[in-house]
């Protein structure tokens, strides 16, 4: 069985775009709609072996690209800085309507 | 002729990892050690124009990556705030030590 990790689903959000329409599909179904192997099986009329090797493979895929582009780990190393920018600056004497506005933006970001 | 532009070495830099050996090379040779692309041409013994075609077609490949992941244009959009960031830290009363080595930590995350 595959396990629906929240790993995986970063690893999806992030390269979602490098992956043909029908892996988007699969992968969208059961990640993001919570769909099972069979119902996906069904709904595209292929066998459940079929959908479950397709999503297997793709799994690879991402973390491939996770290791060469680190987009995830990066992502969560930033998110911790920036919760510490946050925890500190309203610890802080000042706080800065700018500053909090600004790490605002730079979280929006991500 | 190709051109070599600061775009372009960004892009290499953020995209190699899913480059191939050999694309690596050429385009680490032109952009990196700037090689002409007879220099390189010679060094593989290889036409000139095998070469410029391999580099255009990588060049060409890397602004596809560009455009599905956004690696470059995020980064420009953080260092920006990055940048708005530090400027107002420094000009408010609170130079912060703690804040600035945090901001500090982000930019080298890029």
């Amino acid at each position: 069985m595959l396990e629906k990790t929240t790993r995986m689903n970063y690893l999806y959000d992030f390269y979602q775009s490098l992956l043909t329409p029908k892996q988007r599909s699969y992968m969208s179904l059961y990640y993001l709609d919570d769909y099972s192997l069979g119902e996906i099986a069904e709904e595209y009329d292929v066998s459940r072996q079929a959908v479950y090797d397709n999503i297997k493979r793709t799994e690879q895929m991402l973390e491939q690209y996770e290791e060469k582009l680190l987009l995830f780990q990066r992502f969560q190393d930033r998110q911790r800085i920036l919760r510490q920018l946050k925890e500190t600056l309203q610890t802080s004497k000042c706080g800065d309507e700018t500053l909090l506005s600004l790490i605002d933006s730079l979280e929006k970001l991500e």
